[in-house]
């Protein structure tokens, strides 16, 4: 039995993953704690009353437990040094047809102002990446009973989200979709990149709570070893990007159906930050033209536009197209519904192979 | 029951990866063997009449089936046009106060002959690396009943090896020690590097030969793992280094016992050809120097010196650390016996968790 379901008894140990940027639609988080899995709402980038919005929404389309997923370290950023890389992107912003970029960024995330809305509302479990919450935080979230998901791209990081006092830590594997979870991506520019099946091997041989697999699982066997190894649930990302319910553009629908599994690569193009994405035009051309992505969260802001434009007028490749190396399995689209059970042979049927038990 | 088993007799799903360069001592491959796993000779770099010598060995301490693992393309090879590197080599060996090296390179790594040693020697296993043998040789190995295991990194190379007749295929993970087996390196310079649980998956879902898991692999959780996914057998490397049987020398057994999970990465200084090992001075110097690699087999005979030097001296640093993910659980030498019984639980003892079913 795994903590989610003794926590929260969440049926199925399936935490569809809270991929930011207006993928996790109410509807796709009410669908999938619907079925048993635990859904989740992907905040990183929203603002704090779009947050509140999105909540109440799923709350009246589910009563089962759903998360929130924030990035662990406010955002804040300002940045006026960015002239070569502007002056870069000009250049797809005058093919688009969209304004030419300012001298200037700024950032900020909000974070605090999330986390009052996570309380108010009375969410039960949050999840976060790229760190560790402050203990200010961290106290006020478990004083009020909320369980803590983490992510972790190596056992140092893991340990410190355990030592923090996170519940659960999400092992990311090198396989997994948009970005790297690392923590300092001053001292790891790729980010750690090792593979799913060797980090969670060695965060549950070196941490005392549980490891939730991350990164390139699409599939019941997969799922499978991955509870077999000794993982406690699996997060899935990618194939939930094509859920019926989910928010994701057509033309990145498009792009994950047709992608094959080597089709994915790690760039910095898009945020600053490492993060797999299907290698399109734009991973091309700002990687070719040797021009250094800002650091995150200035790049990101500053490829807001193209890829806001990107979306609007259905142009791919001029999206950052997250997806995991899982991506060449990702054939069709399907209700969230199907997708868990294509996951967990829920329908009854098991396919592993194992013959069931005879009753005497 | 395994394709090995059912084929060849083998009792465990296990296969000792044919690593070459002298790590496979004769005494290393009967051992594997003899405790019911499939030893195996690496003789990439071997001429035919060492293998001819090993083989024999090797029969004199076990009557079971070993293989005899071989690069699938003779490695022919000639360049003079070696200077810029082949000056800052030179810079190595100043310190090492060995000879400066010559001024052209010739490799040849007589593939017929040894093809020829396997038959003469009656060998029932062949496994390669780095693409499909010849439909000659496969045609010459068949008829004498030889079982042909193969290596790919991606779907396309293991299409072309079940096309070409091979009875079974390593799906070698991103996570692997040593040379990625990728077959066209001028097409993917850094080698397929597609996570061992999506390829497994992949190359199960596509091809209907048997699949083997290599890549990161060193426990019995993970070898639980990848036959439950549907793996047939797991191919494990990096653990039989430091086997007390194996020929990994002092400085290179320390190393890797000291590495940690993160240590690896995937460079082509060593051989030209992308191959993970531990990050050491020789990656970083040659690395940072921006002199690119010559293509292999090239580069690999210019460092031969080099590397000589490394393991004569016990200078880890002047070594090609080959190491895949798992070598951070790498923590001591154990017999080969030892190693075995730790992958597979074969002391009796099953560590999965899943109770004895009575008997009634």
């Amino acid at each position: 039995m795994s903590f989610l379901n003794n926590r929260l008894s969440i049926e199925l140990p399936i935490i569809q993953a809270g991929m930011a940027g207006g993928i996790t639609t109410p509807e796709l988080v009410a669908a999938t704690s619907n079925e048993g899995a635990l859904g989740t709402i992907g905040a990183g980038y929203m603002g704090a009353s779009q947050l509140k919005e999105d909540i109440q929404q799923v709350k009246q389309l589910t009563d089962k437990p759903f998360a929130v997923n924030l990035f662990a370290v406010n955002l804040e950023s300002f940045s006026n040094e960015i002239d070569n890389m502007q002056h870069f992107l000009d250049g797809f912003r005058s093919k688009l047809e969209i304004e030419h970029g300012e001298d200037f960024v700024k950032v900020n995330d909000y974070l605090q102002e999330k986390i009052h809305v996570v309380l108010q509302e009375k969410i039960r479990v949050v999840s976060t990446a790229f760190g560790v919450l402050s203990s200010v935080l961290i106290d006020r979230l478990k004083e009020n009973d909320v369980t803590l998901i983490g992510m972790a791209t190596s056992l140092d990081e893991g340990q410190k989200l355990a030592d923090a006092g996170y519940d659960a830590v999400v092992a990311q594997g090198y396989e997994a979709g948009g970005h790297r979870g690392t923590f300092d991506v001053s001292k790891y520019p790729d980010g750690n990149n090792i593979g799913l099946h060797v980090l969670v091997q060695e965060l549950m041989d070196h941490l005392t709570i549980p490891v939730i697999a991350a990164g390139g699982i699409h599939s019941k066997q997969q799922v499978d070893a991955c509870l077999e190894m000794g993982a406690d649930a699996v997060q899935v990302g990618t194939k939930f990007l094509v859920a019926k319910e989910a928010g994701t553009n057509a033309a990145y629908r498009r792009a994950l159906m047709k992608a094959e599994t080597g089709s994915t690569k790690i760039t910095k193009v898009f945020s600053g930050r490492p993060a797999r994405a299907i290698r399109n035009q734009f991973v091309r051309e700002v990687e070719g033209s040797g021009i250094q992505p800002l650091p995150f969260p200035i790049q990101n802001q500053m490829t807001k536009d193209i890829r806001g434009a990107g979306k609007e007028f259905a142009i791919a490749d001029m999206q950052s197209l997250w997806a995991g190396q899982g991506v060449g399995a990702v054939e069709q689209e399907e209700a969230a519904a199907e997708i868990i059970s294509s996951l967990t042979g829920s329908s009854g049927v098991d396919v592993a192979g194992t013959e069931p038990e005879k009753e005497e």
